[in-house]
């Protein structure tokens, strides 16, 4: 992945910058002002050099030996960066329990996402609203998506569901994709995707529990 | 990480594990017996070699050069590797939306993770069951995980809430810390923890898009 000055950016180092940005905020909460790469690392159990580097790459601003960076400028390059600020139309589709949590999560807006629809197969849930947020029948989807401006697309329906729904997503106008169906999706190389497959992290707990 | 071959384990190998079950049962589903790592390397994007490696770590059966590796022998090595086989209970704190997703899941058991009861502070929901599992007062968390012999804590509390509950859990005996909530935990050492944080998740979706 390149960024606009076409430097490196790895995928772990933009899973970093929230962890950052959630810290920031909490230590902003806390009145400080200013927070030297050392005391970052030390808290997230980084490298200084990792924290430093990472830093750099969103901040034109160095940050000052004595004093360390500004914490609310730091805060608003990484946001920026990763463009949060800008909030991207996204829709949900398979409102069961993970989606109706999404519906009602509220911490959507500061990732720069705003969940606008949602859909799903069952006729006794279509036309209700949860969080404000409306359900559509499935078959709308073609239709209501491109309308709504969407670009991002939620999949949080059963595995055997998850393909097909994710073809009328790309259909409907939808450039990026987060999974939570446990399956590999087979999408055309443009289309942007993010797996959260659960049962992936619960396997390293699992596995670290039994040795 | 080691095994007890003591052969080194990967956190990005242990990940995939649960992904290759999940796409061998499909396939096993679909009447097929045995697969080459090649096809399985194909289908998800990964080299041979990767697969290769990975399926020679869990099982001694080596794969045939012209039959490929036995499907239910693999899933089983797998899940017997995994620690799957041996149901540990597990308890959840915090019965939000997310909470509750959780307690619906059924997928849970095939993981080898048994959700045995839950927490919040809320007193309007204490008593009641979600999907059969009682949610008792936070404050019966140190009476009652011992008594039901829980080895895993799910946090899904508000982020200001999760270094306490965390503390809690760990008195209560609990040696692996499953954590949703998008807080850095201060834990001793020989704590187990695997942190979901969705936002870093959507971090890289995001930064994609607005590319």
């Amino acid at each position: 992945m390149k960024n606009e000055n076409n430097s490196f950016v790895s995928k772990n180092q933009l899973q970093r910058f929230p962890v950052y940005i959630d810290l920031l905020k909490k230590m902003n909460g806390e009145g400080r002002l200013n927070v030297s790469s050392q005391i970052m690392a030390d808290y997230l159990k980084l490298s200084e050099e990792t924290v430093k580097k990472d830093f750099a790459l969103v901040s034109r601003n160095p940050g000052k030996p004595n004093t360390g960076w500004p914490i609310q400028e730091l805060i608003e390059a990484l946001k920026s960066f990763l463009g949060y600020n800008d909030a991207t139309n996204a829709v949900l589709v398979g409102v069961g329990h993970l989606g109706r949590a999404f519906l009602n999560y509220e911490g959507f807006k500061d990732c720069g996402i705003k969940i606008v629809a949602s859909f799903d197969s069952n006729p006794y849930i279509v036309d209700l609203k949860v969080n404000g947020i409306q359900i559509f029948s499935i078959e709308k989807m073609e239709s209501t998506i491109p309308r709504l401006n969407a670009h991002i697309g939620i999949i949080t329906v059963p595995e055997s569901e998850a393909q097909e729904i994710a073809n009328t997503l790309i259909k409907s106008g939808v450039k990026a994709i987060w999974n939570f169906a446990p399956i590999h999706l087979i999408l055309p190389d443009n289309i942007i995707i993010q797996n959260v497959n659960l049962a992936s992290s619960l396997a390293i707990l699992s596995y670290e529990l039994n040795r």
